[in-house]
């Protein structure tokens, strides 16, 4: 047998994505499946769009737009300026490169293809050497309530710019939906699981709320690494300090991240990633039950995806 | 009541389109109804493709692209390039901003829309001030029978540049199909109907070919005009010149289609419009029982197509 060692990443769209992309850069070492958030999924002009799937893809395939964070590189709005004409939304931006691949998917979804199915096919035509896997295949979409009554995810996100507080977070579709064969088998045979730095309310809190994936967690033998969104008192990127407080009532600090994953998911997250800027806090993170891992966290480039992957590689099988 | 004159155009894409084009310019004093094949409709991509209806909307809303005869003008061609990162076949080429034409239309028909309906809708937003009219609801796809096979049209006019010579035409869903009765009403109440410089076995065909357009044709007191698509022994655009010999055994030339329309619809067509460069073929075409008009049909700037438009307009009442 081969001595690669099998990562198994939950990721969101920004976070997951560039954690993800530091074990891709790992090359033949690891055998990398990455389970993706798809609440956050949405059907706009006909189309079905998986916005975190497509940062991640893009990310892994090397054409993502590191400027924005999302999106693909060297991208351009033509439809969208046309759709304008046409009196179509325009508040979600769309542009043609990425139009492209809500084309390809959704035809390929009304032929009734699995998501599970459309995305690995897509991820080889792009050349991803990581297995890419939507976490359900039944559609979940994350609701969040605001002062303004419940709005879905992306009328949140995008066209309200995450700007209003958030009380309570739901996923409309969880109880019929279930993490996919494909999903609990990368899971269960998975040699390190990592909770990637992506929100711990909207990302990875879909993806663990799924019917089949914590009994799977628990049944695997491979240690559980998070690693921290917050850091020095804030999100990367994003609305998660924010969420800690008013959904958790938890400080937007890397301990209330240790508290949220050790009151919700008891037992589960064998080690907390943290970085530098927070190592005044390992002590407390570990009397949240979770054994602290300080290391630089930033992972805006690639040398640092790859240290950041590399470091958290060492912690397999030393659980 | 009004002295506008109600005109309706009998369209294909190219020439139909400037024919139409000429039409819509004159402004105020014309009612313009535009009745264009949906013969060459495809799907493509998952996308309900209408080439015809959008090169004559296109061309009316002043969005043409003059250079190459079909699609936007400032086009972009990223989406393309990703669709052939997919694997999508990409011989049928689709701008980023035609895109968007294509994703509107079939979301609105997806919801169960007429495709007349969501014309309408489409040229209202663009500032079409004429009725574009489909010439069906229903699918009707014209078929081509080569040296290589019964071929789609989009098969034989795109990726094989048209290039096989054509045997035999024929209408698939035609016997399913009628025209709706938007066109009907356009037929019936016109002071003019114009059979476009369009090719007459693939454009004007198809158009009528329909359930209720010859009665409807048959049953109006208007003139019909048609304009030749042949000048000088060679078709504007396209392949009509080579059809006119292979499905018909007629001449290239402007008598090929006074017979063509004079054997295939005795009695329909009133005046035949020739361009100068034929004038020496007028006599002929009269004997075919069409009174000829020898005028400029060339109509690549709008001058020119204002002028003709306004030369046919001449002809209402007039028989």
């Amino acid at each position: 047998m081969s001595d690669q060692l099998r990562v198994t990443v939950l990721a969101g769209g920004f976070g997951g994505a560039r954690m993800a992309h530091g074990f891709e850069l790992l090359g033949e070492r690891v055998e990398l499946s990455v389970v993706v958030n798809t609440g956050d999924d949405l059907e706009l002009h006909g189309l079905s769009i998986s916005p975190d799937l497509d940062t991640v893809m893009y990310t892994l395939a090397g054409l993502a737009n590191d400027q924005t964070g999302w999106g693909v590189r060297d991208e351009t709005w033509s439809a969208s300026e046309m759709l304008e004409r046409y009196g179509e939304p325009s508040w979600f931006r769309l542009g043609d490169r990425d139009l492209a691949t809500h084309l390809v998917r959704t035809a390929w979804l009304r032929k009734g293809e699995r998501l599970t199915q459309v995305t690995e096919y897509m991820r080889r035509e792009l050349g991803v050497r990581a297995r890419l896997l939507p976490m359900s295949d039944q559609p979940v979409r994350t609701k969040l309530r605001t002062a303004h009554g419940w709005l879905d995810f992306q009328d949140y996100f995008v066209r309200r710019s995450h700007a209003d507080e958030v009380l309570e977070v739901s996923f409309d579709g969880i109880a019929n939906a279930h993490a996919t064969a494909e999903v609990v088998g990368a899971v269960v045979s998975a040699d390190l699981v990592v909770i990637a730095p992506s929100n711990p309310y909207v990302s990875v809190a879909p993806i663990l709320a799924l019917r089949g994936l914590l009994d799977a967690l628990r049944s695997s033998q491979a240690p559980v690494v998070a690693v921290s969104p917050i850091v020095a008192g804030q999100a990367v990127r994003g609305p998660a300090a924010q969420m800690l407080s008013s959904i958790g009532g938890l400080p937007p600090t890397c301990v209330g991240i240790a508290t949220h994953y050790a009151k919700g998911y008891p037992g589960l997250v064998d080690v907390l990633v943290l970085d530098h800027a927070d190592a005044d806090q390992a002590e407390a993170v570990a009397r949240e039950g979770a054994r602290p891992l300080v290391t630089r966290t930033l992972i805006g480039d690639d040398d640092d995806r790859r240290r950041l992957a590399q470091e958290i590689l060492g912690l397999a099988g030393a659980d």
